[in-house]
């Protein structure tokens, strides 16, 4: 298993990972690879690259779904972190051919903050086969 | 790593695609299966089959969650895909026994099409264990 | 392929299943573990453990995005279970070091139950890697 450390610098960003991940697998081997974030508000999505208005779209909408001013129970205010880490999910699976990620023409991996800026660690364990 | 070829027919659309990666698992292997799309506006999803309605309440509301008349940046029109592509991830990791996929009674495997109708790729990968 | 057997308790309920995943896991080994539930009204996610009220927070959100009072066409009236369990999946895929899940200090396996209260299953299938 390998282990990535980054720095968010801000409250709510996506942070392109695909270039960290990609030097954590393998040279030439094929298989899966899993990116596995340990936190609880924040999370891994993979979607487009090319235009950064789409990130903002994606956490403006994620502001919606999951508001600042929300009735919420949790004392520590970042629930919509929370919310947002639930929705996407703590870990995206890939499929590793000859030691390249397989992704589509458009596709970047990103890791998902949602109660930064913090450091943050990122798992990436490549399974043979 | 197999590679599925698919048409979409409508604008949103969650195509029933458990057959397909049925077939593209070795014979009388066990262990897990990816289904990946190497897509930024599409997702793989699975839910119930035997009702179409489902389907179309899942879309539906996924409509209310990425509307079309949000304040978007992204000029290409496309960014409700882009949001419900995030919400629903590029990949489903299924359990394989004895070359069948291991589904619950209800579950099937759907394509979920974003900003069709479009030509389409699905990648699977089997791993054995 | 590991089986577990749960019952739910309420109509939506975040239940905490790690240690009867870890117990799922073989003794010293290391790989990744697919954690699945084959039911189209329930899911799984990984998040905080530490205060419940995170928990009741998520569901809460949850409500707000798939309402019991929209306008559904599916007639059994579970739509909403549908739409939380397409939005969290049926699946986490975990990584596993000599036999221990590995998982960030707040973080926790739930079992999502969306239309409750049942008797439920949960799959764990480990790769060795």
């Amino acid at each position: 298993m390998e282990v990535i450390t980054i720095k968010t610098s801000r409250k709510t960003q996506f942070l392109d990972i695909t270039d960290l991940v990609q030097k954590a697998i393998p040279e030439n081997k094929s298989g899966i690879c899993v990116v596995y974030v340990p936190h609880t508000t924040a999370g891994v999505i993979v979607n487009e690259g090319a235009d950064p208005d789409v990130q903002r779209d994606i956490l403006n909408i994620f502001d919606k779904l999951a508001p600042e001013d929300f009735h919420y129970y949790h004392i520590e205010g970042n629930s919509p972190g929370h919310v947002k880490s639930t929705l996407t999910g703590p870990s995206v699976v890939l499929i590793v051919e000859k030691g390249k990620l397989v992704l589509g023409t458009w596709q970047r991996i990103f890791f998902g903050e949602y109660d930064g800026p913090r450091t943050r660690k990122i798992y990436v364990k490549f399974i043979e086969g």
